[in-house]
């Protein structure tokens, strides 16, 4: 089944993940998938698509349950544990992706950044997060068995650090260097380009209104 | 023409242009749509839709021209000027990102950071972004024809900010805040969520390959 769900699905589902979190808080127990699409700019029928491909139908009347759709997408996107996760670079962008509570709200576990500078190790980011030594990096991977590593160091030093990170068994990277890495085969590279988000704001500034307001 | 165009065309046309631009750097003149969705991991039917939809059609025996393919890219993508953008928020993500080099070799010029710390103010970020005050957001925004903010404070001081910002005339919002916001009619807001990224990963962990690999 797996298979054939592509990185736009999955990107899809967050969404709806994040939309029924949402509902939740403000109290909202069942919602059809009209009602989403509308309070969120989303596509019904895509959603309808999406959702069925994975086994959940909605109730005729009812829609969706909130609580259910959103425990069954956990599921689907594998957050319905916790995964540990490193950051490497304590740079200005590693410390804020430490301290991203979207991260830790979702089940995400950022156990500790990794750099090289003697005067940052031994620190904490604001939200609690210790600085460790890149050295420590291959021990604390195996003990804490982290998943993941979120790559925030320059461009010039990314691969030499991506690698001590997969040769410490680490089977995801989230890549946010703008430089082009290289990962063993069975390993899992995501790259975040910011710069696809500003260019998506310049298309509306040349051309005007666009489909989809978020 | 441009009214169904969603988001995820924006950001397929973005990533093609980072393809695009990759290739042009390794000397490369030409390209088949099925030798750049085999290099890259993309779709080779969905970039031969995308172009068509644009009036870009490869040549036979050829491909397309790297070079044309990728001016015209960028004149849709409306990154074929330099676009002034300032950032809200001289904390962590606020510097990483005046720092990020995609944004500047892409055409955008971040003309400022704005904050309300004291001892930041009259600072630069590493990359020689000048932190200003945030009084001085409306006299910028004006004198510089900035077009977009990009906002990077904490989410409770998210939404007063991006209001100065609209208030200024600022007609287009990249959002970090993890909190909604909202901004008046005629002004485009984009929302971006690392969450999303973290997650096709952990869906990844959970169920194994998954089709592309970017």
């Amino acid at each position: 089944m797996t298979e054939q769900i592509s990185e736009l699905t999955t990107a899809r589902l967050s969404i709806y993940l994040r939309c029924l979190e949402a509902l939740e808080i403000a109290g909202v127990k069942t919602v059809s998938s009209l009602a989403l699409a509308e309070q969120f700019h989303l596509n019904a029928a895509q959603i309808r698509k999406d959702l069925a491909y994975f086994g959940e139908f909605g109730i005729r009347g009812v829609g969706y349950y909130v609580k259910d759709l959103k425990r069954h997408l956990r599921e689907i996107l594998g957050v319905d544990r916790t995964i540990k996760a490193v950051i490497l670079g304590a740079g200005n962008l590693g410390l804020a992706l430490a301290d991203y509570a979207g991260f830790r709200d979702d089940g995400f576990d950022i156990v500790a950044l990794f750099d090289i500078v003697r005067e940052k190790i031994g620190g904490y980011s604001k939200s609690g997060v210790p600085i460790r030594s890149l050295r420590d990096l291959g021990r604390v991977a195996e003990r804490e068995h982290v998943e993941i590593a979120v790559n925030a160091v320059p461009a010039a030093a990314a691969q030499v650090v991506v690698d001590l990170a997969t040769a410490a068994g680490i089977k995801a990277i989230l890549n946010f260097s703008p430089s082009p890495i290289r990962v063993p085969r069975g390993v899992k590279l995501k790259n975040v380009d910011l710069t696809v988000s500003l260019e998506s704001l310049s298309f509306y500034l040349a051309h005007g209104r666009m489909e989809g307001e978020d």
